[in-house]
């Protein structure tokens, strides 16, 4: 085997789980393994056309070999959150007066931003709030070892758009469920296990039998109808559900084809998709600002009405702040290590430390508007563990750190919710960063369990 | 999709199947998924790594999209030869003096059978017959359009050595089962399945907990062992039952070091192992050129009382002589036309048409011994059917065959037959020759099918 068993055997020094190298040989082995029979499975960049084709230039997915422990507690409190987002996410969707309000600033200076909101504006006109509405979400979080907090990372709209949803409810088996998907994906494997789950009786015992269409937004752009009823139908297959695996970032709009294509399927069916832009990942970094911005201010808004839903969100949002807080910033340029500054637009790199005070300073004393184009957080200590992560074949032991997702599914018509619950999980380990810690230095090392 | 979809296209004029071009690509499309999500993939060679760690470098198996239809009267035909087969290896492999004399040609042209037979004779002087053999074969076929006859292409030995079978009947759960593989291995991902099957209770819904071990025959060198009563440890284990995914070509013995493995594996435990020389797949062609030279003899031998027996086989071997018979050369040089001559040694090609007269005409006249490096075969023409081949992401259309392989399990001990059975089968397409048919001309494209 060439597998870089003398790396994992020089570790034995200093290997803090004091595992033996030859046991850690069969894991790595076993993992490879079990990934490549299971479709754990991603496209190799360096294959050509492993990104447009299943099947080919395949390496297994980045795994992490070792199960870190997450106290049972927090992962409660996480579920508990789970419907309160839902319903959250569901009444600031449709106060378009308090999204454009909230999101004036960074409108200004994020073109994107300024797109979707004018999607949602046009979507609000038709007066939806009647209709049935569906909702898909995971929230993410990390354990701060710090305040021994469980705070929040972000929140996702996985599936935030839902058209043709009386056909959902009423004939879900003539409907397709569509994935919104790149022009080239090498991480394609995992949706197509969710496709063949939900076509599938195998290896469940139950079927579906609910269709996939995998469509880039210029094919939608291309394909896309909007029936008089609002019903979309894709290359003439009725719609039921959007699934987004693209058009998170300003680059999957790479032109005005792709904007209409979001806008067409944000204005289709009778039911009114669930789009709470501040909510929405639609880039990593404007996300945690919009919710930075957002969170104090919702529920200042009173958008929900119970006092103990509200002390549940306050507590996971502890730390994060749009530098429209003159305190946050003052104590900023006192103790900057204690903070990390967050560009909204992507390619710029976080900011940490001593660099925090100085563009804080620079940002006073120039008074441009440039701040709404950062969040401030507080800096994240989660707890970190020593694992064995497995990449491109190779077993090397690092400093991790685990983020725990809750999925939540929210289903409401005009008098009742109807399903409003957490449903399932995805742990995932990251890899600690060089800077000891922080929400915002982690290398992209999407790991999962293998449990 | 960059997928050869034009070329799909481009058969609509001529594509015999009438398939609509649009369905083909689903078709392609949707197998190539279920090869990823399922583990039915190779290494690519073009992949560093790729045959020496699994999870590197992963491509789909080579598939065809449409199962050619195989008369159920031919299948039971094949099912009911498996346990005659299975009795008359057993035999056979008992009698030294029968293979030395059968292959004592061969084995002076041929230095590999020529070891082979050697290890046999230090086997048999154990004298195991008494003892409890095991032995697990695929026979292979193909369906003749000429004579409508299904003709037995070739036997294969799988694992053929068994060995502390003591360990296997009473404690199999303690022992392993050893499987020996190339030092580069692009087709792991069959024998990973397999693996994974007698271990897991997933998919199947029962427990085997039988642990599998992979080493080459050098490794088995190194780390073997035979205990005083037989028992074959390597690396410590316990070994039950060798499977043998190398060890057939000569090729696979580079060394000594390769010779003593093997070796070691059939000299152990207090099982004979059922290794019936003429019968192994040591060597494609050396193999034919064996079950040919002793097609006809083990009959005439009367290895099989059961004259029914008798007359099943026989049907089966039609058209393969060794060049021992003066006859079927007369005829071959008359209407060279119906024969192959297939060379025992590898590197060699095949021999069609006129050439079967020239170099049949040349060995008369020479009057050496080099006839008995070849294999005389009746040119078979199987029933060639238009089908979808994939390979390495692309999908053309291609005339192919199906090759049937009907797989045997055979246990006794010293009183009783205890199992004896068809034990399930593999059905292979394989593309046709532009030698319109015959068995000899078809490229190593091993495909399976996807019902």
């Amino acid at each position: 085997m060439s597998l870089n068993y003398s790396k994992v055997k020089h570790m034995k020094t200093y290997d803090p789980l004091g595992i033996d190298p030859e046991l850690v040989q069969k894991l790595v082995y076993d993992a490879l393994v079990w990934s490549s029979l299971h479709g754990l499975l991603v496209g190799d960049r360096n294959v050509q056309r492993s990104g447009k084709i299943p099947g080919m230039g395949m390496v297994h997915a980045p795994v992490a070999l070792l199960p870190m422990s997450f106290p049972e507690h927090y992962w409660r409190q996480a579920c508990e959150l789970a419907p309160i987002f839902s319903e959250l996410i569901d009444r600031v969707s449709l106060d378009g007066k308090f999204l454009q309000d909230a999101l004036f600033r960074t409108k200004k200076v994020d073109d994107s931003t300024s797109r979707l909101l004018d999607i949602h504006s046009k979507m609000l006109k038709i007066n939806k709030e009647e209709e049935i509405r569906l909702g898909l979400h995971r929230s993410d979080y990390m354990l701060d070892e710090q305040t021994k907090l469980l705070l929040q990372i972000e929140l996702n709209t996985i599936s935030s758009s839902f058209a043709g949803l009386g056909c959902l409810v009423s004939e879900l088996h003539r409907a397709v469920v569509m994935v919104v998907i790149q022009t080239e994906e090498h991480n394609m494997y995992d949706q197509h296990w969710l496709s063949s789950t939900l076509k599938d009786t195998y290896p469940f015992q139950f079927t579906h039998n609910v269709t996939t269409i995998r469509k880039t937004l210029a094919e939608i752009d291309a394909e896309g109808q909007l029936l008089p009823d609002g019903t979309l139908t894709v290359g003439g297959q009725t719609v039921a559900v959007v699934y987004f695996r693209a058009g998170y970032a300003p680059t999957d709009y790479p032109s005005e084809s792709e904007w209409r294509s979001r806008l067409l399927m944000e204005q289709s069916s009778a039911v009114v998709p669930i789009n709470c832009l501040p909510f929405s990942r639609h880039q990593e970094d404007s996300a945690r600002a919009g919710e930075a911005k957002c969170a104090s201010e919702v529920i200042v808004h009173l958008f929900l009405e119970n006092k103990e839903d509200i002390a549940k969100l306050r507590k996971c949002f502890a730390g994060l702040w749009s530098l429209d807080d003159s305190n946050i910033i003052n104590d900023a340029i006192e103790r900057p290590q204690l903070y990390v500054m967050k560009p909204q637009r992507g390619g710029g790199n976080d900011i940490y430390g001593d660099d925090v005070r100085e563009t804080l300073q620079r940002l006073k004393k120039e008074g441009t508007e440039e701040d709404a184009a950062y969040i401030h957080m507080q800096w994240i200590f989660p707890t970190v563990s020593p694992t064995f992560l497995m990449q491109d074949g190779i077993c090397h032991q690092d400093r991790s750190i685990s983020e725990l997702g809750i999925y939540s599914a929210y289903l409401r018509n005009r008098e009742n919710v109807i399903i409003n619950e957490h449903s399932g999980y995805l742990m995932r380990t990251k890899v600690a960063s060089s800077n000891e810690g922080g929400a915002a230095g982690f290398a992209v090392l999407d790991s999962i369990y293998l449990t």
